[in-house]
This record gives structure tokens, sequence and C-alpha cells, in this order.
């Protein structure tokens, strides 16, 4: 890829961060053929926090929308929620959260990534995890970066009906499942 | 029912604690009708442990079967394992474990309860889970007492499927799952 000028780059970096903003400086530096110093720098003079900052703040922002769960009772990093319909969350895969055996992920993790998200995305104030059937289709581990993506697909009878699937970085996907949550009295 | 004398009472309560170790202090004060601090007295001069020691003293015991996890990757304390064929494990639901909202067990807790169960009786080093189909019955609060039940149904093609009952203090069933394990290359 050509070389762009200092210019050229801050602007495009400013672009790529807006429609995605999990870029991490690394990736960044590949796309641009740069040092990871270089973005460093791209990123302080436009002002642009680093990527857990970014994730944070958005976090932060999102879940202030959710009704079913308290902000700590979600696995991951709400990044975008449309509360009554789908949300997306984000978890960074660290060395706690691995088996010490097998050297992947804990499913407890994953199970929790998702129903979270599934849970927080309910609309209204309390409701109880009935059914999930979920499968795991790729293994996942450490460094990995998770991007879950849950969608409401029924509202019967107090019954809300839920789908989940979760990608690794490399946009393959690893787990699906549905989730069925029922309304408390 | 009728009062027992010291000794007679002593005698039921060994006997009891043999069939089922765990009885708390405030149950077997019931069962006797005599006050909770007799029972501690009882146990005392009988050299009993209470409840929370016991079960540790027979997890840590038990956990040194397993071949797929550490110690500390099971949720609640194993009990009883037979490898390669069935497990049981409780867990004292706590503070911690309960949601803001509902005031019930978070699920993550009893998924974990049961996956960390169901792998634990796998007779191979490394497992993944492909398939969890769960199904909770009634909620769960703080205080309560869980007894998980595992029991490995098929095993064919290096995939192990195992089947998990939960119930609660009451015997009531509260959770029913099958997982599918797959053997890691």
């Amino acid at each position: 890829m050509k070389k762009r000028s200092k210019v050229q780059r801050q602007k495009e970096l400013v672009d790529m961060l807006k429609t995605d903003p999990f870029y991490t400086d690394e990736e960044l530096a590949e796309v641009f053929s740069v040092s990871v110093q270089t973005i460093r720098l791209d990123r302080m003079s436009l002002n642009i926090p680093e990527l857990r900052e970014r994730v944070k703040n958005i976090a932060e922002s999102q879940s202030t929308k959710v009704r079913t769960l308290g902000m700590k009772e979600i696995t991951g990093e709400i990044i975008d929620i449309s509360v009554g319909e789908l949300g997306i969350s984000m978890l960074e895969v660290n060395e706690d959260m691995i088996y010490s055996k097998t050297g992947t992920l804990k499913d407890a993790y994953i199970f929790s990534l998702a129903e979270s998200l599934a849970m927080a995305i309910i609309d209204t104030p309390k409701v109880i995890m009935r059914v999930a059937n979920i499968k795991c289709i790729k293994f996942v581990e450490k460094g990995d970066r998770l991007i879950a993506k849950a969608e409401i697909y029924r509202n019967v009878d107090k019954k809300h009906y839920v789908k989940v699937v979760i990608n690794n970085k490399k946009q393959e996907q690893i787990f699906r499942g549905k989730f069925i949550f029922e309304e408390m009295e």
C-alpha cells in the first residue's frame, strides 16, 4: 500500500475509527504501514483516546439504557444497544479467563458474555432465564477479542426469545445460542 | 418428636452425618429439638467439624481425581466423583451470586456449577465444550444450597455426552441440562 502523507493518514485514521472504533494501535500501524509509535502520536495530536478508553466510554454511555441488569452484572463491554431490539458487546480474552489444561477460554465466560447481553436488551425490569441452547463452533485463546451480537426475535406471553452470535477477531463465528427469558411476577 | 438422651442424640447425629454430611447445625437442631448451641457442643465433643469444613475436606479429597480441570476451575465443591461415570457437587448461594434486580441466582453460576461438574467427570485430559442445552425450572435465592448431579450417558467418537440435574435444599429440581464435550487434538 502506498504511503500517505501525515495529513492524509490522520484524516483516514479518524474515518476508520468512526466506522469501527475497535482497531488497536497495532492493527492501525499495519493498515497505514507505519510504526505503532506513529499511530500513538497521531492519536495524541487528534485527541483520540486509546482503544481501552474508547471502549469504556462507549460502554458507560450505553449501559445506562439497560433495565434488567446492573452495569457490573454485564460480562464484557456494551458497545451498542437498542433496548427491546438488539445489542452488541465486546470481551477481550485475558490470561485469567483461560482453562489451565486446554489453554482455551472458560465456557462460563462465553456463556456469560452471551447471556448477559441477551438479558440486557430485554425491555422489562425483571426477567428470569428459562432456556439456553448453545453451540461452540471454534475455541478461543488468550488475546482474542470477541464481539457478541444479540437480537430479540420473538415476544410471546411475557416470554422473550433472543438469538446471540459471537465472532472472534478474525470475524469467524465461534458461538451461537438461543435464550428464552420470562418476565418475573 | 420425643426428646432423646444426650448419648442417644449424639449417636443418631453421627449416623445422620454419615449418610448425609450436608446438614447444617440449624437443621440438626430442628431435627433433635435442641438449640443450635447444643448441636455445636455435640459436634465439638464428637470431634466433627462444621459443615463448611466437612465439605471442604471431602471436596479436596475428591477433586484430586479430576483430569480435565484444575481444582480452582470447578464451581462449587465436589462431593463425590467417579471419573468416567458420574459426580456430585454442592454450591452454597451467597449474596455475591445474586442479581441486583431480581434477587435470584445469576445464571452464570448455575451454568458454571453444571458445566464444570460435567467436564470434571470426563476421563480424558483435554476436552472442549461443544453443545449445552439447559433449562431452568425454578429460580434460586440467597441462602439456598444446590446439589448438582452429573452423569455420562454416551461416549461416541471422542465425544462425551453428559446429563446434569440440580436440586435445591428442598430437593426440588431447579435445573436440567445436557452437554456435549469433544476431545481436543
